[in-house]
């Protein structure tokens, strides 16, 4: 059931709402139809579905005004940082306000003695590391895009450097957050870590907004390693390649990237990013430690890859060759596009147990080509962890059809295999017909903290769980 | 308001629980004194709170019979592990069932390729251990207890390895737990990160018995290091040890273990341990890795240490020696207990920003000196967290209540800096008391979802937060 339907003059509330917004929010406020539809953009294939309204806020005052404001009138509030969620997060499938937090993108602290900083919601990954390039310090989380930290944290984002320094939820310490009510509340302290009482950072990180509105985050950081070294390794086949990530991961190799690119994305690669990289499954490593640390991992890496058929293992300390090396990885998608011009990219995940990692992805290679799709692979692989990226003719019904059946049985595959429907992107719009398959029974409590937490369902309704 | 008082016929239907609970559980029911006070055995200055009745528990499915009779008759159930936490967790305040999974001792499965296991709540971490020791894997969270692991996830244990390897809410990949109207849920899958909703892992992790019963773990593995050397450092000063640590930290040496402890504990461990260590605040360090990559890190931080007064620093790769120092360190309590004989040792903790921590230590040194107590120090210094083992006259009511106000204070200046009042303990009975000065309107939040997980109140009532 809708917000809306709930109320029999609802649609005169809304109207009284976005009069009182307006009034609140002045040149902030905006009902423009570009402004609108931009801000329910997703990188999906789902329709666009935009807000009745967009207000840019600049402090957690502001937010928690707002959202007492849409609480009044029963107004549905959808929080956006970029809109680069990849699975309908920032749509309005039941109307309401878009509240856009890129204005809200002051790094309010830096404590470098402690690893910490405290920053607002609108700032963006790329932003918080241009500011800390004097201090010695980096925020590790790294999604292909250059999400804002507060849209980081809400979808519980990860990216490449997950293997080593874990996900948003392993590196938020405390947030501020505005509740459904208008609370603004500060979910912890500074300290590494505390046991005093329910872990609200972490129910809200991968909220999805649906819980509460994220406007300020403390995020643990990491000194900028002494040395970096890093290369590629191309492999005999999708497996080779899987069982030398398994044995380093379980060799302690304190790998800080190992990331696989199947064929069809590496031939992408070579096209977009001018590389002449052999066409065949291909790992793109990174090391993070001192001199004689990456050193040996590097070649306890080498070793292991050589055992498996794979190499050579071509690796560098060259800042240039591997940010050039990286900045190819980075841009997959790019590459992966132009691999069938005027296709659209459907972008999912899913993560499985290391161990079924090698027979997941070679039974879903196996269904894109039964399939007649187009869609390479690439994987975060030292955490079981891989995406497709379907390169779909939309205007080709049935091929749309297969693509949505390819998916499907993509998820069905990994939670056989006791993996999740998703690793990184989210559950958003896309994936909550897969949440009981996932969860079972566990389902049941997201919705009765729901129901506590947002009783009204004005926080993102229509996202994560259905209420 | 308890449980009892909510309902006129509350006594009744106690007595009527308690005879259906006898007869489905036969000889592992038990109203015995003795074994109910077992049962609400504290190592703080709580009064013993015994249940009306235990359980002996061996399957999910026994807790959620046990659980779904409780509810029916309003009968509060606490879970009971090893009895070892220190906030007064097992207490039965409000009478009712302590549900003792100490039965529920078998390893499910071990998935080497995989890094992680599955357990039953009541296996203990060294059991654990033993039982991975030929797979070259280990569980690395030892809070000093061999408390039982379905325990150390429900009060978000850590100890001396959290500093490389985090606490419980790191090492936890999914729970099977008993909610409060009987349903057993699983709160993941064995994928190592996944986006699919709300981590309920992560709010039954250090929720203390109150949202659910963990019944089973899957837990993340580590693979035993290739080489571990440790070894011993004196300081000049507690401000001295304290800034080696910072600096060690900030240094990026991933140390496995670096604890601190002051000039009473060390008299006190030199003369429970035969040892003769110089009686000035000492570091503890173990560090983990390849050979050449411990004693890189070993001679980096012997450097760091000369900087600001410390050593010599003697480090060792022996096993037998190393483990000699770490059994001292591991009976810490016990030597410090000796220090007076007949008084009873209340242990406290707090967790600062470790900017924050000489500052937190010396005050509180000071603090115990000029309130004429015996207090040696502990600490977790790596993350900040230290620990009081407060030596106290329970007979003497003017030093119990001298000991209560230097309690206070030491929380109060934790919280003054951007700490909290429980680094590694948990909240129990006994910190509840500082939750709003700490979280402040957060709490209202832990009320609803307490409210909204066991509206009836049961599960382990007077614990966390109050209702």
């Amino acid at each position: 059931m809708t917000v809306a339907e709930t109320r029999p003059d609802a649609e005169n509330e809304r109207g009284r709402a976005l009069a009182v917004l307006a009034q609140r929010f002045g040149e902030r406020f905006s009902t423009g139809a570009a402004v609108r539809e931009q801000h329910a953009n997703t990188t999906t294939w789902y329709a666009n579905e935009p807000p009745d309204a967009v207000v840019f806020a600049h402090t957690s005052e502001e937010v928690a005004d707002l959202v007492e404001i849409c609480a009044t009138y029963r107004m549905p509030v959808i929080p956006f940082g970029t809109g680069t969620s990849l699975e309908g997060h920032v749509n309005a499938p039941q109307g309401g306000v878009s509240v856009d937090l890129r204005g809200m993108n002051q790094v309010l602290s830096v404590h470098p003695e402690d690893l910490d900083c405290t920053v607002q919601a609108g700032v963006t990954r790329t932003e918080l590391n241009t500011h800390l390039r004097d201090t010695g310090l980096f925020f590790p989380i790294d999604p292909g895009a250059d999400a804002s930290l507060g849209g980081m944290a809400a979808t519980r984002a990860s990216g490449t450097n997950a293997v080593r320094y874990g996900t948003m939820k392993d590196n938020v310490l405390a947030l501020t957050a505005v509740m459904a009510d208008g609370t603004i509340i500060r979910t912890g302290r500074r300290a590494k870590k505390s046991s005093a009482g329910y872990d609200l950072t972490r129910l809200l990180v991968g909220s999805e907004g649906t819980l509460g509105i994220i406007t300020e985050l403390t995020l643990k950081l990491q000194g900028i390693p002494e040395s970096i070294s890093g290369g590629v390794c191309p492999f005999p086949s999708l497996d080779a390649a899987c069982q030398a990530v398994i044995l380093t991961i379980q060799s302690g190799v304190p790998v800080a990237r190992i990331e696989l690119l199947d064929e069809v994305q590496v031939r992408a690669c070579n096209a977009h990013s001018k590389l002449d990289l052999a066409e065949t499954p291909t790992l793109f490593l990174e090391f993070h430690g001192s001199p004689a640390g990456v050193a040996e991992q590097s070649e306890t890496f080498g070793a292991i890859a050589e055992e498996f058929g794979g190499g050579p293992f071509a690796w560098t300390r060259n800042a240039e060759e591997r940010t050039r090396l990286w900045q190819a990885r980075h841009d997959a998608y790019w590459a992966a596009l132009q691999l069938r011009p005027g296709a659209k990219a459907i972008a999912t995940d899913v993560c499985v147990p290391i161990s079924r990692l090698a027979e997941c992805m070679i039974e879903t290679k196996g269904d894109i080509e039964q399939n007649g799709l187009v869609a390479p692979i690439v994987g975060h692989v030292g955490d079981g962890n891989f995406h497709l990226c379907l390169l779909c003719d939309m205007t080709d019904a049935d091929e749309v059809a297969r693509a949505d059946g390819l998916m499907q049985r993509l998820v069905a595959r990994a939670l056989e295999m006791d993996g999740t429907s998703t690793g990184e992107h989210g559950i958003g719009q896309g994936k909550i017909k897969y949440l009981d398959a996932e969860l079972g029974d566990t389902v049941r409590y997201f919705r009765a903290i729901k129901q506590a937490l947002d009783p009204l369902n004005i926080l993102n309704p229509g996202k994560l769980v259905r209420i």
